[in-house]
């Protein structure tokens, strides 16, 4: 046979091999804010004490590598915008940058182009859904403070004539249901179903959903009725995405576990470990479901590392998880349910934190107390927030460096098909890349 | 043929096979306090500032996972003694030991399973050879402050009635040439060559060697003659022990960059990155060599991190690399020679570190430095060497949280032969659980 015969039936051939394979359903988990440290911490506050060994954690099970972060703008360290946007498109940037380059031309998110594909494309984060992480996949902006426009993009920005996201999944009614637009009716009128409140998943049945659960981003997992609600929506969200797909539309799921970044922000321990329980919980759900839905690339990492949190600090060669795990609620609540129990705040002290002060320390406290400033509430608040953030830090054994983030690479997890893509040192960037890989 | 048969002659030939292969080598490297921010900030720290990109690091070409690392003690930060020991044998044990498990009773090293084999065996280490991380492949010791008794046991330890390293290279003459006994003497006179000046590598053609450079610890990289001292010892070890594995003898060789955990607890961040470029050069080295001799293992990997280091800290979404590069000495030697040039101090601060500092900072080291009590000295160079580093920790955006441990995992490198061996999250015993398997 004539060598280009070949080559051309050799082409035939594989494409109708290629044709022939359905299209690989893509899941794309972002920890914000989680460092190397948080997954480390979080091993020993999951651990079942009854036990003699360490148990692992999903984390890992699903380690393949690790990432470096760095945005394009001759600073080490990224923001959540620049690093959101080199996961969602390929494409270093500035920090500040949502979706655009560092000319601040658009740049094409793997959500765009799986949409333009075909896909269902859904977004559950913890978050408001116009925040920094989700919104790279979906808007473009030059700076990730114009909430209200990037907001404005979930509905303007159109593919196939249709919105771009089928399903969303999040916080932010006060950015979609504003006096000067009501993006939710607008929503409602192309057929989503909106819903206000996580009470009422349960409800929805069918595509395309539209579903905001809070003014801003969701409740504290510590404090919420719904420590698991990234759990939930995602769950929701795979149940909707793939009772379609059975019908030969593969899906882009982008999830994010939001405040483990606000919790490191505000150097809150106990804060960030509720938020990874609700991380751990949502890889353990996406692995049952690849476990029965094996044509599903897997991914997640974390977009910065938030803190400088440490295991350990201060000389300490110990971490006490179990004091962690007693924490009930956020330091700044543990600081306004103190100021509000005035002299009784040592039993709200007991019973949010089981925390044995030292006599000094209580004196401190007593006094700060018993003689705070009522009408200088919030600073009052914030001061006190900080001592209880001291006392926590102290008893944990704690460390952290900034509350900002900081450059260290973070790691990357996969489970299943695809799972050797992302093995080794990679970039931001290249995640966005073996994704789009399988977007052709 | 009979089933039974088939499995014999499957087994006979099978043990064949195994017998033509030569046995594999070993090189096991590890940073001291090596945690994830340190490769982090190498990189930065050596980018080649005229090209646009983030120049990769041996350390991404290398990544092919992590390591937990905590003590069997119920703290949940270990020391480098019990890591070492976890390293060296496979065994938890508690901060402190030194090759015993948590019953204090000896175990076994990869390095005693190697000797007992036939290999030949080498340590090349920055620190005394008989600090915490090499005793653990050598000693038994219940407290890794026992240094005279752990010197001794290099020699009183035997295996085949000889001493267990055929080449020991770094540091530590005060504990092997004492009064009361002189090891260096006892190793000649069992065919040992021993030099004390490193200048002196090259005059070693053969083995045995004893190699002790320095009192105590090899001088910081940063203020040495020989910057790259673990390079050279490495070269010297592999050029002795594969001429011999030549004459088909493997080898197991014990590398340790021993003082990015120093400069970690000083909380030095110049310090520790001339440590990591001997580190990351010592890795270049071992690729070169892997590449002309493929049947050797490479692994390696950090004890521990040291110091809660964080690139980026206080707020700075920034890491100042080129301010690091700059500064040509520890902070200890730079507060000596500040005082010792007293009113003509700005000199020496702008050659030793290139930072210009804020007026009120050079008014402030102007008071401390021409005010110095004399007779106080040592308490008066800790008390300059804190401000020296504060400020180089403000003008790099460098953080840490402790002068001690944390408990984050810690990266794992391999290249070459076996290196999915160490892919994904392991614990530190399984590295030397690894090795174990290749020691049959």
């Amino acid at each position: 046979m004539h060598k280009l015969t070949l080559v051309l039936l050799a082409c035939i051939l594989c494409t109708s091999v290629r044709a022939a394979e359905p299209n690989t359903n893509i899941i794309f988990l972002i920890g914000d804010g989680m460092g190397v440290a948080y997954t480390g911490a979080y091993r020993l506050y999951q651990d079942d004490l009854t036990t003699p060994e360490l148990d692992a954690t999903i984390f890992d099970e699903m380690l393949v590598g690790m990432a470096s972060t760095y945005p394009d703008d001759h600073n080490q360290v990224t923001d959540s915008a620049a690093a959101a946007t080199a996961l969602a498109t390929g494409v270093k940037t500035y920090n500040g940058a949502i979706g655009v380059n560092a000319q601040r031309s658009p740049v094409v998110s793997v959500l765009d182009k799986a949409k333009e594909l075909g896909y269902l494309t859904g977004i559950a984060v913890t978050c408001q859904v116009n925040h920094a992480t989700p919104a790279a996949f979906v808007a473009h902006a030059d700076s990730r403070q114009s909430y209200e426009k990037i907001a404005d993009q979930y509905m303007d920005l159109k593919i196939h004539g249709k919105p771009k996201v089928d399903v969303i999944f999040g916080g932010g009614q006060e950015y979609f249901v504003r006096k000067d637009r009501n993006l939710a009716k607008e929503f409602e009128a192309l057929g989503y179903s909106y819903n206000a409140d996580i009470k009422d998943l349960s409800k929805i049945k069918k595509l395309p959903a539209l579903g905001l659960f809070s003014k801003g981003g969701l409740t504290p997992a510590l404090e919420s009725e719904h420590p698991l609600r990234l759990v939930e929506m995602t769950e929701k969200s795979l149940e909707l995405l793939s009772a379609k797909s059975a019908q030969k539309k593969p899906f882009l799921l982008m999830l994010e576990a939001s405040q483990i970044d606000w919790c490191g922000h505000a150097n809150d321990i106990a804060c960030a470990m509720g938020e990874m329980r609700d991380m751990a919980e949502t890889m353990k759900l996406i692995k049952r479901f690849i476990d029965k839905n094996p044509n599903t690339i897997f991914v997640a990492t974390a977009d910065h590392s938030t803190g400088g949190l440490s295991v350990g600090a201060k000389g300490q060669y110990q971490w006490n998880a179990a004091v962690v795990r007693n924490i009930k609620a956020t330091a700044p609540t543990i600081a306004r349910q103190l100021l509000a129990s005035k002299s009784n705040w040592k039993s709200v002290w007991q019973s949010l934190t089981q925390i044995k002060l030292a006599d000094d320390e209580q004196k401190t406290l007593d006094a700060f107390i018993t003689q705070a400033d009522e009408n200088n509430s919030e600073l009052v608040v914030g001061q006190l927030t900080a001592q209880v953030l001291n006392y926590i830090d102290k008893y944990t054994s704690t460390g952290w460096t900034t509350k900002g983030h900081t450059g260290e690479y973070v790691q990357v997890f996969s489970y299943g098909k695809g799972k050797n893509n992302f093995e080794g040192a990679i970039d931001n960037t290249d995640i966005a890349k073996k994704l789009f890989n399988y977007l052709k």
